[in-house]
């Protein structure tokens, strides 16, 4: 019998509201949250054992190609904030992220977030991803 | 006879890519659009005469509740870029602007961007838009 | 006999580096580095039981009037990076820190840094310390 | 008689304060003078007629290997500022600009800074800079 393997289906990463992050109205500025969505696809693939580095030694860039977040409720300043990932489609070029970004202390949604990344290679080139990274990502994805 | 007022219905303005906002990947980070469309719509609103400062002064915000970014080609370093920008819908509590992000020297698109504001008091619940204000977007609505 | 209360001297506190802080240099940004040092004198203040976030609930926030940073060596995409921050100097109005900014897996110094910080109130007037965080401060002063 | 070339000592160069240069004590936070500094500094090449830009595509990269700002007086949202930068020495392998930073509209000094660059090569390492940008560099010296 094949051992079984639990594959890590979502990365759950938590960060605190930085005072740089803030803005005049006394929230995180909107363009943040894409950033914290950056931490958290980054310690996902960390996690199935493709850090995005080591994608990059590899000559394959991700590059974000569509972005969309909603914006349910505020980020403050010293906030833990709880960053949930997961991959919800792996094409031949592309591969879909989707989050759920929460103030960890309330459980409070503050956001929910998807990017589509594609594969580039160093000239900037849509590039089918590596067949391995394919694997490891399908077999991961939620 | 009533007399015509042109009212600006798109804003264009230019900035050149900082070298703040580029990544290792040589191109620039992916969340700056936002910011890039943050300018677009503050120069939209100054030229309908409603400056966002003005609108906080006296104690409403707008606040991003919705953004999505498609992005068609990279920004580099030093590159003069474009953002023409529109009001394309207003609702009694929301307002949407579409922008358009373009290379100012080449006209290639590097950007398609949507956000939808809504207008809170300074407690951060949703309110009504002003009447005056309201009446000015609607009428540049494109 | 007196209780002997160990009082924090030094903060250190770890941060990974985001995407978002590198440039096409393919290192950090220099400007991040006074982000992470704002990491580090938050995390102190924690520690000294006086949080950022309370002084200004208080009514008094601290403004940066003095930086300067010496960068040794570049930090890198993904790099583990440990600030460690002290009290150096406080004043009637104003309190100084002090940065050693490393690379937490070789212990490489990257930078170090101080920050003055003075005492202002909501109209942004130079204003006295309150007696009890001025004493605080003092104790903890490396 | 020899052509009398004006060498242009000084760039001025004026940017708008940006919503996301803010920070929740409603002022521009302090690391993002750093990167008017750079705005400042590009500027000043650009003049000289050696592109940052180009410099890098040159092989030659400048690093900040110091940093110092004096905060005066905060910039606010939508402000219209001023970066006037001067060149004030020039070595064989590092360069130092000065910048004052004023509100464009009423005069008033908002911040000085002083920063040091060190010519790198691809590898990072220093390197002495190339002969014909230290010309151009030591003329413009103010």
């Amino acid at each position: 019998m094949s051992a079984i393997v639990a594959t890590p289906r979502e990365s759950t990463i938590e960060v605190r509201v930085r005072y740089a992050e803030t803005d005049q109205m006394g929230v995180v500025y909107h363009a943040n949250y894409l950033v914290w969505c950056e931490i958290g696809r980054t310690d996902l693939m960390r996690q199935l054992g493709t850090s995005y580095a080591d994608l990059e030694r590899d000559g394959v860039g991700l590059a974000v190609i569509d972005a969309s977040v909603r914006y349910h409720s505020a980020a403050r300043y010293d906030d833990l904030i709880r960053i949930r990932t997961v991959l919800s489609d792996v094409r031949s070029r592309t591969v879909t992220f989707d989050y759920t970004i929460e103030n960890a202390s309330s459980g409070l949604r503050l956001a929910s977030a998807r990017t589509t990344l594609a594969t580039l290679n160093k000239e900037g080139k849509l590039v089918a991803m590596p067949a391995d990274i394919r694997k490891v990502m399908e077999d991961a994805r939620s």
